[in-house]
């Protein structure tokens, strides 16, 4: 946990980490009261001006908040969860080695105790006081706006009831357990700025727990605003509570890889017992959203089997092999509602889940996957009306020109709850690039509505993304995001873009770096090719060279016509020039061409 | 020029470097003619079936082939050019110092001879006899199909007619000036495959010849379709002698470059003679198409000075200059005609120049770029009226919802002369990753009709592009063009995706591979998670492992439904399935739990 690179006016000694990244500084935005203090990243430029940017890093960039894996993040939100009275403190369901992937019979032994494996887990699991829904869509729709909708408010630049309004009317869900009082709230939603999911997820031989917590911190240490769990196999109940303690970042998962798991990965033996308990091992543990794939029906399975690519969707496959075996809707449907009552008791929100997603561009758009789609209709209704909050995953593979399809039914046929979509892939002919291929799908369906993307790594459909993967995956997502969020014209969103361009324009390159969605990156490529500081603040760059900066020239133009004097002559110019040009040569530098040759 | 990895059946002994990459296989599509065989790549999968791509590499991937760097290719179009009898060759002008940016005065010497330089010069430059044009423009408007056009048809599997009609209507071109018979007939149009651009250049103290023409044939083994020489300063008459004699994709240059290199890098004392002089030399070399900045008017430079980053293109910006300083419309407005006469004499295609294009999102679409832009409409009917192939170049940096406004407005000021676009980005916020900012925008203005796309690499805006980036450029608007395909219903461009899917779906990894854009990065991404052979013909992969593998499970319903089969029974699946993770376990790999714990 080392990703401490900023510097508050709190905490002036923070100086020594701020010179490494000199331009970033954790700040904060307050709100109504002393406990709503929104995270921002404060760029401060050379010129004196500050540009705010969204921060989603947690308090791991704030030097003044001593973190530790071990112990877990302050619990921002307890307080507000208490001060609500409608929750309660109950002993919890007892955990069994299974909940880890240990079989009752392995020799091995295993997890006994979870308080041996995450020392000071901090409480014991709360949940509504009887049967009612404690939840950001129920308070919203009585008219309460809470700390969490206020501290969304201030980190969107919106006003409270706007958020409260978009929850109520089920067109965006701020996913907040009351088991993860950690995370800061988040909103995703049409009318918000369009967020981003990055998945991780262990691999039982090369990834430790301490490497998992890691991934999620350096996931949205980038900019995810939520992390899907998505590991399997032993250690798995463990590895998520060290993510979820450690989270500033609402958690996703999809329950039934673990239940999956107590059954031996025989889909058949899945059971509605097997999957509620595992649903509720996960409540307690404070998961924030849950996807479920409860739109796969009996009837529907048939549709896939003239596909190029059948089933894409892990649990969309599952849950087929499910009722193919029985013969029967799967207990995921016909249970829908008491589930529904158990997600709303510690305010889980759905992500109904798209099983019959296309996998192929020959798949898009087909019966089987909008058949699924209205069956999702229907249950985000029925989630709804019970207080529960609900968003609907989409897909896939689809080419462009029927990308807009997809958003524009999913808003028709599911009210239009929040959209949450795996890219979509527009073309399949490039693995190992498929962050870009779905990258284009993502901004496009993104600028049409879509309120959350799930990323793709380069490794999809090739292996486990590791660190540099994660990175890639949400710096391309972060771009579609930002890309749409300015066709959509959100408020403030091309404030960024300016600030850059403005830099950019003004020869101001460290400007440049810290404003980079990647400083780190942006600052080794220039490097590159004229590493030595004065070409830094030189008024050309590498590409054209001293002779050829098309920027210097604009520039002289805007300085006669923006300011209105008389023209400065070409050779007041070119003296300027020759003198920068002379400067970057004195300072040993020899990449171009000097203007004497 | 080590990048033989093919193999034809006239020569068997080519096996060796078949055994690299077994799937690809340099094949020929024949014509009408035994001259007319045009290149593709052949992927031989492992079901038996053979899928045909696109293939732009030149004779480098053929190993009957001996190619030589010091000697060039074959002149493929020579007889062609001759049989048609409307050209002949002249002593051309006299080559000089300063065309490769050495001064008169420069006490190194330099370029005397270029024969001295380019061992084996192939001939004499060849032009139109008399003031007539030998355009492929002109070859099509009096009903004539050239060996050119055939070979284009062929290439994109369309009818010669065809062909000839889009060129004739100035819908599309086909670059090939009669002094690059070296070239491979390729044609640009929105009616035709999207067509990538990559740039390439030299710096001074950098690059040798032998690494431009290396980033040349490297850019075009990737897929590049033309390539355009952005070379500047010393060694550049040099450099583009060396990349046109082994340069088996089109040519692109701006002439503009050169000519301020002669005249000492000042904008003001440029001249039509000098400009002139240039384009001479660059058209009797073989230059197919140059970018002319002429629509760059005097009224229009104060446009741009309330910009946010004023002129951002290196052409725009030197005729802004020259235009200042002179206070007059420029030498490219002024004597268009000329120009227009000069180019159709060698059958050299316009590429009119965006020089006042956007360089940020907030000057996206303004005043001046589309002021520009109905210049370039009154300069294209000028130079088709001559006989001259034109395309109309464009921006830049353009949010996504204002991406269409361009392509429309282009199509209809521009007659449908194929727009040729960098990029556009779609954000200013991500440098580093501008491929992927630029990729977004290069694919949707595809879809929407742009006829060829120029890449941005990951260096745009921070330095020189390596061969990595170069790679990574070519890949990515590789993508971008194939999207548009697809979105655009281009026959047969989904077969492609098809052929891919099939085999992910029937867990064909060497396939997979083989079909890949880039099948060097897909199988290297595969073994680093799941190196062993076997891995490869396992019916699983490593993201899912044998337990989770929705591909097998949805297989299994394939073979149920697909085939009308009674059911299988779940048993008959797992213990196929069990059958295939022990054959995985025997082979030594414990990536993922085995499934008996």
């Amino acid at each position: 946990m080392t990703m401490q690179d900023a510097r508050t006016p709190e905490n002036p000694s923070g100086a020594a980490e701020a010179q490494r990244k000199p331009g970033w500084h954790k700040g904060y935005v307050g709100g109504s009261r002393p406990d709503i203090r929104v995270p921002v990243r404060r760029v401060h430029l050379t010129n004196g001006q500050d540009v705010t940017l969204y921060d989603t890093s947690g308090p791991y960039t704030d030097p003044t908040i001593d973190t530790d894996v071990r112990r877990g993040l302050p619990p921002l939100r307890e307080n507000w969860i208490i001060s609500r009275g409608d929750t309660e403190e109950y002993a919890g369901r007892e955990l069994r080695p299974e909940d880890d992937g240990i079989k009752h019979t392995s020799p091995r032994g295993g997890l006994k105790n979870l308080d041996a494996v995450f020392p000071g887990r901090p409480r014991q699991p709360r949940r509504a006081r009887g049967d009612v829904a404690v939840t950001q869509l129920a308070y919203a729709r009585r008219g309460d706006v809470t700390p969490e909708m206020e501290y969304v408010a201030v980190r969107e630049n919106v006003s409270p009831e706007f958020v409260r309004d978009e929850i109520a009317a089920g067109r965006a869900v701020l996913p907040a357990n009351v088991n993860h009082p950690e995370s800061e709230p988040m909103i995703i939603g049409k009318n918000f700025l369009v967020k981003v999911n990055a998945n991780i997820g262990n691999s039982a031989v090369t990834s430790s727990i301490e490497e998992e917590v890691e991934k999620m911190t350096w996931a949205s240490r980038w900019g995810a605003d939520t992390v899907m769990d998505l590991s399997t196999g032993r250690n798995i109940h463990t590895t998520r509570e060290w993510v979820l303690r450690n989270s500033p970042v609402p958690i996703g998962t999809v329950p039934l890889y673990q239940a999956l798991e107590k059954v031996d990965g025989k889909a058949e033996e899945l059971s509605w017992e097997v999957y509620k308990d595992t649903v509720l091992e996960q409540c307690e543990q404070g998961v924030d959203y849950m996807t479920v794939h409860a739109g796969v029906l009996l009837r529907y399975v048939p549709l896939t089997a003239r596909r190029k690519t059948g089933i894409v969707s892990r649990g969309g496959s599952i849950m087929a092999a499910w009722c193919l075996a029985h013969h029967q809707e799967s207990f995921l449907y016909t249970h829908f509602e008491e589930l529904c009552d158990i997600l709303r008791t510690y305010d889980v929100t759905f992500s109904l889940g798209d099983g019959l997603r296309p996998g192929s561009i020959a798949d898009a758009n087909d019966e089987a996957q909008f058949a699924e789609l209205r069956t999702l209709g229907e249950l985000n209704r029925i989630a709804k009306a019970r207080g529960v909050q609900t968003m609907i995953e989409g897909p896939g593979h689809v080419p462009m020109h029927k990308i807009k399809e997809n958003i524009d039914l999913q808003q028709e046929i599911c009210e239009e709850a929040p959209f949450y979509t795996l890219g979509p892939l527009t073309t399949d002919i490039a693995p190992a690039y498929d962050h870009i291929t779905s990258g284009i799908g993502a901004a496009m369906i993104g600028w049409w509505g879509t309120a959350m993307l799930c990323y793709v790594t380069p490794k999809e459909h090739l292996g486990l993304p590791d660190r540099d993967d994660v990175k890639t995956g949400v710096i391309t997502y972060k771009i579609a995001a930002h890309a749409a969020d300015l066709a959509k014209g959100h408020p403030g969103a091309q404030d960024w873009d300016d600030a850059l361009s403005d830099a950019r324009f003004e020869f101001r390159w460290e400007d440049q770096f810290n404003l980079a969605l990647d400083p780190d990156t942006a600052r080794e490529f220039h490097d590159a090719t004229l590493p030595a500081e004065p070409a830094k603040t030189a008024h050309f760059c590498s590409m054209c060279g001293p002779k050829f900066c098309s920027m210097r020239i604009s520039r002289s133009i805007t300085e006669q016509f923006g300011a209105g004097e008389s023209l400065t002559s070409e050779d007041e110019i070119r003296d300027g020039m020759l003198a920068k040009s002379r400067e970057f040569a004195e300072s040993g530098n020899r990449v171009y061409l000097p203007l004497a040759d």
